[in-house]
């Protein structure tokens, strides 16, 4: 995908607009949704632009993971006690270092708030607990683990399950789309399809609409308040990547095909602020559920990483800065202990007698894994875990036959993530207030404009939990839309 | 340090200027003189602003470095052959991943005929070469290895040493700084000191000229072709670290105080498309001589790279990715080994008969150190590091009596970095051609307006060698002030 002209067009170059409005909301994935429901319930003219031909956008693709707590209604009926500020304790450590404390702090405090919003629109969550420890599960309980209990997040905060999960066994982000789309209809907005932003329109400092494509043609809008833009992130621009995320080059991209970065790019050309542009997400395969039973191991045979956080942790840490290839390791007692339903067709790539033999197959230098494994055993056999803090129950010394996973092999035979073994997204993006407000350079608003999801940069420092990006792109997509209500 | 206006001005704002010139450059340092001197000997007329009370710059507080080769006249007087291919290949690696292949190659063919532009300018080489192993020599010797040697480089490019140093001892950018204002001001351009850029003024979508203050009073300046942006980094501005770089947050602060990033941020106001503004350069306190005699070890007590390397290398390394805090193993004869001229008064923090001990003062796990130093010794043994590859003429097995030695305890018991043990600075910037014209978010050329040396993102992906900055900032400013002479 190639640059286009995303200067701005003065409001003076415009006879007359096609359409006009309050609130342009600029892409129809989660934040959009959020936004324009919001701005269409407090009285707002309200038009989604979406260039694809129905709603959805990445999130309709996503697993649909909310990361929501602070005590919703299926924490209780779940046996669990929360609080905001363990929530707020457990995300400022595993969305850092560096994350936004001030998003999180209202993200925390509004969280049990926002659960209730979701349930209105029409969102169903079982209040059922899935036991397993998988990236996902195919069952369709409403709350799951995502990595609470782990070493240090234990230590800072009490541990409580907070992936609320939409009522649906697998990926579930198309069935909270649905929902919210519906909501967003009944609230009064006007969806438009098929159509393509193409630049802002500039009345002096002010953002007053845009310029759109639709099958090649331009399409003008007039937004009396605001333009929001809720367009995503940019792992499908190459070149974006390359100016700012080159990590991601190369490995397979975790989004509609559609998140090329047009949304920061034209508030970028008039000035807006960006913020944290090199901040990724990661996931590789390599399963959960294999590699805390066993260890997960670099390019020179050692661990680096508690293998029970949650896994996009050990993924992002292990692509980031750890030499591959990557190799989960496990034994026959370990990978036979695997529920069937958390293995997702993982196979071993080899299977040996010895560690010597697998450092061999591994091409590993001779008594690497050997040491590894023979520090982990030890320590094991005590239910410890000194190094890295992993939980006891995950603790066995490992003994012959050993076996070697190989995460490019990808989950259920597909080869997904075959080459790289790894897929990411992008988290930075336009510097917003709480409210949405893009900033521009000089640290002042810029009228007319919002932003919110993953075309902004949100609550995440330089780590990720699933759940915080559609969580966070229909919060503060909320207060986007209910700010650019407000507009005069 | 926070945040001011740097909104652009319309020309028509403007009644009538202070002071008009062709070519504005912004900040006298290396990039600025290159540019400035250039742009003058072309027949432009010149203005250099800077904004403390006479030129230099971080340029003059550095090491003087410039990474330079493909056979110049102090690398065949020294007794080395050298080409801009392998050069090129060095660099391409070593200033990677991501280095930017078009600028690097143009660097590495044009490096001879850059060497003597600075002869030219009076900057005196001494063709000796210095053979310690250090950040900097306090000799006054021409020529030093920058790494070139160390695996994998020298597996990709014949190793040549390529630091140029000006004649003097110790800290040389002074030295070079005093000749190139020489030159500058020869060239006809004059200075104005004491005189902060401010606000770019538009004509348009032309960059005009700019506003400035001096001493709390605003003078306009117009420009009649360019404004050439050579601001340099952002390491003195906390809100940009926080925003794009916080790596850098609570290390020292490679600069001379005033790299606030404020022509990165008056061209971002105008739409202008940055780079790569997360990498950094950081220098960790840890002795070259040392390390490479002995180890550099996590807090673990693992290795994680081959110690002879460029010091920055392993600097950046060690603080980005690997667990902290880093310790410089050595025994007796390897101390003992460190000519006194390298040593820079470093001084062991402990010193202990077993290794069993030293785990207990570092608060490392029993055995941990053990086994790292029994692998090196095994295979130092017989001259090899099979994982890290360091040349064999630093392999020696280590034995009683160990020490370690601590980075945060600096050099020359300055307590240089203490606390973090580390300092660094930006390398990402603005995004430019290699002529330094500064491209918008939508690709285009920004008419009237370029940038180099630091406040753009130049040759460099992820890594850096030493010499690079000076390097780039100087070639691609000269580079920068010829096409800036060039405008209409």
């Amino acid at each position: 995908m190639t640059s286009s002209s995303v200067a701005p067009v003065g409001l003076g170059e415009i006879g007359s607009f096609d359409h006009e409005c309050d609130v342009l909301v600029v892409g129809f994935g989660a934040a959009g949704a959020a936004a324009a429901y919001e701005a269409a319930a407090a009285g707002a003219d309200v038009i989604v632009l979406e260039r694809a031909s129905g709603a959805g956008g990445s999130s309709a693709q996503s697993g649909g993971e909310l990361y929501l707590g602070g005590g919703t209604s299926v924490q209780k009926a779940c046996g669990f006690e929360d609080t905001p500020e363990d929530m707020y304790a457990f995300l400022e450590a595993a969305l850092g270092p560096h994350a936004d404390t001030e998003k999180l702090r209202l993200y925390a405090e509004g969280s049990v708030e926002h659960f209730e919003w979701f349930v209105a629109r029409g969102v169903e969550f079982k209040p059922t607990l899935f036991t397993g420890h998988a990236w996902m599960p195919f069952t369709d309980d409403g709350l799951m683990w995502l990595g609470e209990g782990a070493w240090p997040y234990n230590t800072l905060a009490k541990p409580a399950p907070r992936g609320h999960r939409p009522a649906a066994p697998g990926f579930a982000g198309n069935v909270l789309m649905r929902e919210l789309e519906k909501a967003v209809t009944a609230a009064g907005a006007a969806t438009h399809t098929d159509t393509v932003a193409a630049n802002l329109v500039l009345d002096g400092d002010r953002v007053a609409g845009l310029v759109a494509r639709k099958f090649g043609k331009p399409v003008t809008y007039r937004a009396r308040k605001a333009v929001i833009v809720t367009t995503g992130g940019f792992v499908d621009n190459e070149e974006m990547l390359a100016d700012h995320a080159p990590a991601l080059l190369g490995l397979g991209k975790v989004s509609d095909g559609l998140d090329d970065g047009s949304g920061i790019r034209m508030a970028s050309a008039i000035g807006a602020a960006t913020r944290r542009m090199g901040v990724v997400e990661i996931s590789m395969t390599a399963l959960p559920a294999l590699v805390a039973r066993g260890m997960l191991v670099n390019g020179r045979g050692q661990r680096f990483v508690n293998e029970d956080v949650y896994p996009g942790i050990y993924s992002t840490h292990a692509i980031l800065e750890e030499p591959g290839p990557y190799w989960g390791i496990i034994d026959e007692e370990g990978f036979e202990d695997i529920p069937p339903g958390d293995l997702w067709q993982v196979q071993p790539k080899y299977v040996t007698e010895t560690l010597a033999e697998l450092e061999e197959s591994l091409g590993m230098l001779p008594g690497s894994l050997e040491h590894t494994v023979e520090v982990y055993n030890r320590h094991a056999e005590n239910g410890e875990d000194p190094h890295f803090h992993k939980d006891a129950r995950w603790l066995r010394p490992l003994k012959s036959p050993f076996a070697a996973v190989d995460p490019r092999d990808g989950f259920f035979g597909s080869g997904a993530g075959k080459g790289s073994g790894a897929a990411g997204f992008t988290l930075g993006g336009l510097h917003t207030t709480v409210d949405g407000e893009v900033l521009d350079v000089s640290g002042e608003h810029i009228p007319g404009l919002y932003a919110a999801g993953r075309a902004s940069s949100g609550m995440h420092g330089e780590g990720y939990i699933s759940g915080t990006s559609l969580g966070d792109g229909t919060f503060f997509g909320r207060r986007a839309g209910k700010a650019a209500a407000r507009e005069e």
